[in-house]
């Protein structure tokens, strides 16, 4: 029977259990508050460190394992992106929050990757914390915990582990492609949101295809094995991009209202357009959530119709050949006297008379739609 | 099997399966911001421009493939309608931002399909997008994408394609018939924005007509055919007319409220009129949301039913002849000595015991309501 | 089977198709704003207006088939009352409205039976729209679009046919019952409200007398029948009653917090009370919906409790049945030697045996409580 | 089958119909504004009139029939309480409103039992309707409508009937228990209310009771009989227990908040923790509310689990019998030529046979746990 | 069968029924308001106090059984945490209430262990009230209830028993790790609510364990056991949480917005890092209530499959035998003239027929995979 299932099913990609949220608290608990514990689960050797230096007519890219190459002295006019992937290497950040001066609450945030979405105000910097959502290579949702502050002419952002969506914006950077060069730090860190949210529109994509997927095998009756377990998969799924994006779209929203003098009024402009794009994604996660509600819904129907068949087959079958059986019964007795049984077509006689009730039955099956 | 089904559902209009909504932001992602890149399906040959110009006493209609139509020397007190289809045709789009001085954001708005309903105030504009909901010729639900620009005199309007349900519009304006052409040109948006509402209704209509026709399926018991992909498809229809409505709700309450030098008074009092009729949209909406969900509810029941009487039909037969050919049984043994077998008319007291077996089989199945 | 189901339901009040909302919108499609035409269904031969004059002391009544007796000459310190049946004549309502000065939207929203109940506000006047809900003789679920103008000493109704609940609110002018005749104009229409959501009060109690009723069905179980479309129906009145009730709830609220020098502050005591009542009906009305929603479950239940006892009786008589069956088989056998069919009391044996049995799964059954 | 329900149903308590709500308003309709009618049932054969004077060292209680010994001339510093019991006799109440000058509608509400929990001030007094929902002696869930009336050193209160939850503040009265006799009409106020909220909290306990029951017979599987009434009636007092109390809790938070020199400062702390009870109560509610809706699917979820047992006994005895019931038939047969049936111990190899097919099935029964 | 079920079902921790909440307010009812009833059911034979004082310098620790050793002179600079575990002594609560000047309603809320969490400012102190949930030895859900009293200086905190989780916070004061020695009283409220929140992450863990446990049950298709009483404890428990966190979380949100000279702006930072772990908490708690929802829906639908499979053995066996049998009944008959029973090989022909006949079924079977 399994076999049957493997290859009734080669469009559902494969959905791999979600890693256990539990043991996402399990440093913090008892804690001191105050102390940095990275409460993620991806290791990584060294840090790694990556110092871009711009203005409109220049370019300086540096990179490293260590945050000392973070604290170079910024010329006039220069915009510092400072990027720091590995979370783990708390000394690493605690130096750079000293040499940043942040607020101790800050750096336990960025390490702490079960910290929600949220967006707080210095009096030097704002520092907001979102989730990059992605699937790895073996199919798994992950969750990438990135923070960004964002200072008068530096943004500092920091992830979990190296291999990121930035790429293209990287790139936008080192050919002084569209206005990036020429705004200020304000306009990068949206540019970086920018780069996220379109990211969460893949996602998307990707349960619309899985929503899909499930459908189709419903739809087609191929339904024989249990999807029971990929619809809940899916809704958990979908729960957890909820609880990523909604406090995300907060976020944006606060910042686009925000009154502080590190963002440019020019970059408010983009960042209500962003906002639309977040609550474009919101809207979509709330429609793909009520139709994967409703998945298990149409798979019950589905369980019901298919028994409502078996039944049929066995009601169909059954009520023809139990009174035909009994006929034939009646003729096995052993009474002395059974006149039918003298006569000399008798046996005969019988087929006709079941072939009739036979043929009655089956019109009787037809008109009430069960054949 | 499915010849039957054909037939038993002939006023069940056919609904394709709505076109993936995943490919919709295929090009953003990762793009520069400040780009533009239609993200629609509708590619056309030619972009198409028609200018209007009107006032109270003259009226001029130019049509033909390029922008350049648009940029003609505007004469004191005219209106100008122009009206743009085909947005894939960036260039020709960009040259008309620069023309009008409008927002590079502004510009990608109205090429990007997804874009949500929104409203925004620029200095000397304002933009409006909304979407009109349509079924094409093979009954297919689609999305046009619409966006607005109403500056001082003039408004621009952007569609995807040819086609609209501006027509009647159009004539009024040609007729010089009803306020149009004696207002402004805050009056013809409102007038645009008034049949696209109008046709929200026709859609609501057709919901309407589809879940009334589900429900005589049900409610006939012709309920054969498998219609959960149907309740399905209506209950992602409903959803997407509700994510186009809702948030143009807004937008039109905003622009009640908005202070703006571009807005008429007399005007206002007309979109208050708008509002009302949305808000009556939005309110059917969510009336046949609840009534599709609970289609399914009665699809359930039905299915149980239909089950419950194969059930009976089963159980009636099996309960009379399963204990009546016990009887022939005992009667078929080769014991040596079984008195009955030897009575001369055995065979017929027999017969006449199974019938009153039988008949009172029959009364208290009848009395239990299963006949 | 049909028989036995009217037989069975009795008590349950026919609950006709309700008449398709569809077609409401009909006319207003691409029509022009600032044209007039009738929605509504109510096709009346004439338009009949009806003018009430009263002062402390004095009364008058006049009634004909011409707007034109509403055009009186108003004598100080008196108060009109202008009812207008019948809303397809629009010519006449036009010519009221000039007479009146009235704003073309008013008009468009008194013959628009899609109208929601809202409230506008004038210079001059105060326009608000409700409905009047009723069961009509074939027990249909109606709807009567009513429009109110209040204006200085002035109240017009608009109304779509003959036929209303305000005949007692007519008396107690007539015969200076109550305080009607020592208030203002604005007292009039808060009777004229007051009266309709009384009558509100009585729709609450047929729907609570169909929910018993079904209840009673289900619990009695006579639910042979199938009552999904009951269920469904109700389901649907009870929408329609909320989409009339919660936006006059809202119209009520808004009437009690109004500024107008048209309402005076001894009234708004009456309106707050009223808003108590609004209030009431619709915490009412949200409770039945739950009530009829809970419906469905019930009837599931039911069915599947029928289902139940179905299986029991086809279990316990195969289950009886056919080892017995098996039995009479075996002794059925042609083989050469059965040493128990020689026995001279085999036959006795055993029937013995076979009585045995059959009492022992009785028994059985009888623990398990299926008899 | 009916007396065993009797008996496996010992600890449910009775839950007889409520009351139909329907005839609730029944007197109300139509009738003229500002004419009492008192639209409950409880009709009592007099007015009973309680008046008890108070100073801090004072005390004096007064009973009778007859409004006017309430009418008595209040000495400085003296708190009144007047308690009247029967609201029935609106000729005593409409004296009494004229005596402590209460607006009419005042008197509409106190008469009106289907009035909702609600605060009104007016410049002199405080006017306060709520409800106590207790359970009378036959297990009925009955509704009493209590007013007050909240004046400079006076309190009044009305009530359906004779008996409250008061005499344990009458009590404290009389013996100068507690804060009461040394604290203003306010406090007394509070502390009425407070009682009410107390018995709330009873009754919340009775419907913890009434689920723990419904679960224990739904658990320990003696769910036999039909519960659904059951679950339907708690349904629908926990929905009436909601109507009456979340408007109440409006009540006391307004209460809370008020701004009248009627309610001293140091009250206010008390009314502040009412406030916290009454949100409790509400919680609570809502938390029962979901158990009860809870209940219905547990109940669906053990009648399919019967119904499946009910399938397994039908499906073991059908499979294990309809094989060797065939084996029977073929030696059966009346061919001239069944090698089998010469064989000496034929029937006993067949026994053998038969045995080790009966076995093989058991033991694949036993696999698949059915067993 | 039962055995079957404790060998299947080792993961599961055993979830015992919830104490009683009726019995909960038992005592308060009809009591006066201003006397102390303890309302738990934690009795302790002697209430232990805990006096801790510390400067930045010094530190010092005293235990007892008498409240007095709690009425220390405080020396300036010095912070003191009063720490009293027993409610049931309320003589001992209302002397320190008394030492310190506290409202009677507050020593009555410190007492009642239903009173929801809530914050109370008063002029000298603030008051907090707020729960700690944690599963006891047996595995019970168990409720703590605790509340503060932060004045100037000092802190006290009340519990119903010994035993807490401020283990690691009396270690961080006395090794002076941490911020706590450095800063004030407000700091240690901030310590002994953040150590709450980080149980409640605990609590959640622990729901999610069992989420899993009894979704690997329904996956591994082991749910022969009826896992539904084990459902809606889980559903009991969420709510429970739910109950106790989304108050605090108000109490929190508050307190970070508070403008209270007894809180330090440094501290407020804290505050509101702690409100965004509550936020945390309780976004966990909702989406854990839609999976605990979720589950009793993979139950029905396990349900409903086994019983499919079922049906589908039941099915087969039936449909193959009972041909079968009709046509060994056939040549059962003791017809005179049925000429195939004097074929010389008939036996072995109706053999024959009868595999073929087996096959195509079985074939059949095969083809709509009930196999």
């Amino acid at each position: 029977m399994n076999k049957h299932i493997k290859i009734k099913k080669p469009k559902l990609p494969r959905m791999p259990r979600i890693p256990k949220i539990k043991s996402a608290h399990k440093m913090l608990k008892n804690d001191v508050p105050g102390t940095l514990t990275y409460t993620g689960s991806k290791e990584q050797k060294h840090v790694s460190v990556e110092l871009i230096e711009y203005t409109p007519h220049d370019y300086k890219i540096e990179q490293g394992n260590d945050i000392s190459i973070a604290f170079d002295k910024q010329k006039p006019g220069e915009i510092s992106w400072i990027n720091i992937n590995g979370l783990a290497h708390t000394d690493q950040i605690e130096k750079l929050g000293q040499h940043y001066d942040l607020h101790p609450l800050i750096l336990e945030d960025i390490v702490d990757t079960n910290q929600r979405p949220k967006i707080d105000e210095y009096p030097n910097y704002l520092f907001v914390v979102f989730k990059m959502l992605y699937f790895n290579e073996d199919g798994a949702f992950m969750n990438e915990h990135i923070s960004l502050v964002l200072g008068e002419n530096y943004l500092i952002t920091f992830q979990e582990a190296d291999g990121d969506v930035f790429d293209s914006l990287r790139m936008r950077i080192a050919n002084a492609k569209g206005r990036v060069r020429n705004a200020g730090a304000d306009y990068l860190m949206f540019a970086i949101m920018d780069a996220v949210v379109d990211h969460y529109f893949t996602l998307i994509e990707t349960m619309s295809d899985r929503i899909e997927t499930l459908e189709d095998i419903l739809f087609s009756n191929q339904a024989e094995q249990d999807i029971t377990q990929d619809i809940q998969d899916l809704k958990r799924e979908v729960l957890r991009l909820r609880k990523a994006v909604f406090p995300f779209r907060e976020v944006v929203n606060r910042l686009e209202k925000i009154d502080s003098q590190l963002i440019d009024e020019r970059t408010v402009t983009y960042i209500r357009d962003l906002y639309d794009h977040v609550v474009q994604v919101s809207d979509s996660i709330d429609i793909y959530r009520e139709m994967t509600w409703g998945l298990m819904d149409m798979y019950m129907t589905t369980i019901s119709n298919r028994m409502n068949e078996v039944m049929k087959v066995l009601t169909i079958i059954s009520s023809i050949f139990i009174p035909l059986t009994f006929m034939a019964g009646i003729y096995g007795m052993n009474f002395e006297y059974i006149p039918e049984l003298n006569l000399r077509y008798g046996y005969f006689y019988l087929w006709g008379l079941m072939f009739i009730i036979f043929f009655l039955l089956l019109y009787y099956f037809k008109r009430k739609k069960w054949l």
